[in-house]
């Protein structure tokens, strides 16, 4: 299952928006239709959100009726701009659309044919690249994970954040296929519910042994002892190892040292972001309050209850045992060996996506 | 307005199960209907259902058609037992009921008319004892908030979840008497959501500028030191000062700790319960799973979906500043504070509801 995909000449989402109701697809042949989807939440999660940007490009170059290169490169540059704007400044959306604009601008490529087919063969690239960094990541999470362990899981960490494997998810799923009898914790992770309704739904149909909690329960588990092992995502990493991720993450940072429960986050090194010094120095939008009210129609509150929504907040590093990656298991201090795994996985683009791993 | 009255020969309600959408009653003149009703949580909070168990011997007092005492008092056990089971065990609830089968058990009543004007004095009077615990609460808790501050509530902590004025919602209003400017955050407190139903509804009620968030997002307004004071409820204190309180009050000490946010439990002396020597050793019983799957018939996630739903959890008294009671602002070491207050607070029965301080 990839949540991003090129079907025929059209960009094929999952809905996520239905999910856990109906596994349900949308399709698009209109790089703005797309953009909009963004928008809109069908696709949700840094790397989806990307990967889906990126071929949001070859959706525009396809479109394109230009004939010169000129006016092709000019299509694109709006293309560009539109599709940035389709989402919260995200790093690696932004890393996916410059790249996509640097391969259409490739001097190399003689023709608008030539511009058309090699922007497909870059999106498919990314895509590909990101699924091979998340099946990485599994891999190097694996030694986290004994038999026996309870782990818990933090809002989106399943395929569905990604285009395949996912981050948290597919380190459980790489546990049970080597043999571990694991069980997860997955907070329900309010406003959004992307806990209950996204990464449940994948563990429910993977058919790994799992409980939704109320965010609010987990220091209570935490505090029994009946948590082994505490994963997060991470929507960006700061240079010096802070994590940036959905809100609920900094209260499990913090209760899991108090209660000496190893707390990672696992993201890929697309996440990684040097330009960004510190965590703090990251601009925090707010989300809608309908979210918080209203969450998938369902109305929790009176409309004129006034509410706060913050969509992401920072883990500080010195709660981090470490960060899990495609480019291996990183710890302490951060700003090491996040430079020397940022540097020893990028193979001349941008994007570190684990690009050399990925290669057979 | 009380949670909890005698009208005309029946118990009356406010329906929080209506909250915040229609202010409704419910009235009672059976008491086991009434327990009932304190089953289906028509009346929450600890001390708005032990007034309410209290007020229910008053009625079986009164349906009583014995015509002899030991008849009566046959029909007031049984009464007792029906009432004592209506709810998770409540050392107040026992209390309640226990001291209202010691009235009508008074060898100084001469016959069943006197029993029964005796039991709704009584009920009356522990209804009286609370609602002045409750201002008095509010009187010493007040030296806690300066003009300009924010403080975070969680759960239910107004008139609701006592019979008047409140614990947390009571200080606030005081605060807000008092001339000081003050601003409100609080829990929409999952899985039961009080603190957007009730504490809410009832800071809306009362004109105080309030913000709900949710549980996930309390760890960022510390974090970004945009609270000043963290108040929660206590279901039960331990002998030793740990708190039962509802579930998310653990990972609030815990955050409030780590960014120095002063955190105070708020609580009359009748939630002190001596028998218990830590927190530990309470039971602590799950709720339903569809609280946390279906809120208030708001489906949030598959039926199938596995769930736990802890209610209560243990604040360690460590992470307690202070406990704000009737008897005064206790301060560690709380095996002494509590036990000094609680003796000073006592007029000869087993319930500490400051009926000392009551009296003019």
């Amino acid at each position: 299952m990839r949540t991003v995909e090129w079907r025929e000449s059209r960009v094929r989402l999952i809905d996520q928006r239905q999910l856990p109701w109906a596994l349900a697809y949308a399709e698009y042949d209109d790089y703005r239709d797309l953009a909009q989807a963004i928008t809109d939440g069908v696709v949700r999660g840094a790397q989806a959100v990307g990967v889906a940007a990126a071929f949001g490009m070859a959706l525009a170059a396809q479109q394109s009726t230009a004939l010169d290169i000129g006016s092709t490169l000019e299509f694109l540059d709006v293309a560009a701009v539109i599709l940035k704007k389709s989402h919260a400044p995200a790093a690696y959306l932004i890393q996916c659309v410059d790249r996509m604009l640097r391969t259409g601008r490739d001097e190399s490529l003689a023709n608008v044919r030539e511009i058309k087919a090699a922007m497909f063969a870059e999106a498919q690239k990314i895509a590909d690249e990101d699924a091979a960094a998340n099946q990485k990541i599994s891999a190097v999470g694996l030694r986290l994970i004994k038999s026996g362990d309870t782990i818990l899981l933090h809002a989106d960490m399943g395929t569905l954040a990604a285009v395949e494997y996912g981050t948290g998810v597919g380190m459980v799923r790489a546990a049970i296929a080597g043999g571990r009898r694991v069980k997860v914790l997955v907070t329900e992770s309010r406003p959004g519910l992307q806990g209950a309704r996204l990464t449940a739904w994948e563990l429910s149909d993977c058919g790994v042994p799992f409980e939704v909690i109320p965010d609010s329960a987990a220091g209570y588990f935490m505090h029994r002892r009946q948590v082994d092992l505490v994963l997060v995502g991470a929507y960006r990493v700061a240079a010096n190892g802070d994590v940036i991720n959905r809100i609920g993450s900094y209260p499990l940072a913090v209760l899991a040292r108090e209660n000496r429960v190893p707390f990672y986050a696992v993201a890929p090194l697309s996440a990684f972001d040097p330009s960004l010094v510190t965590g703090e120095s990251a601009p925090l939008e707010e989300g809608s309050p309908s979210e918080v009210r209203e969450p998938y129609g369902n109305t929790l509150m009176p409309p004129q209850f006034p509410v706060r929504n913050p969509q992401f907040e920072v883990i500080p590093q010195r709660y981090l045992a470490g960060i899990v990656t495609e480019g291996g298991l990183l710890l302490p201090p951060f700003r090491e060996t996040l430079e020397k795994a940022a540097n020893g996985n990028t193979t001349g683009n941008a994007i570190n996506t684990g690009g050399t791993q990925a290669k057979p």
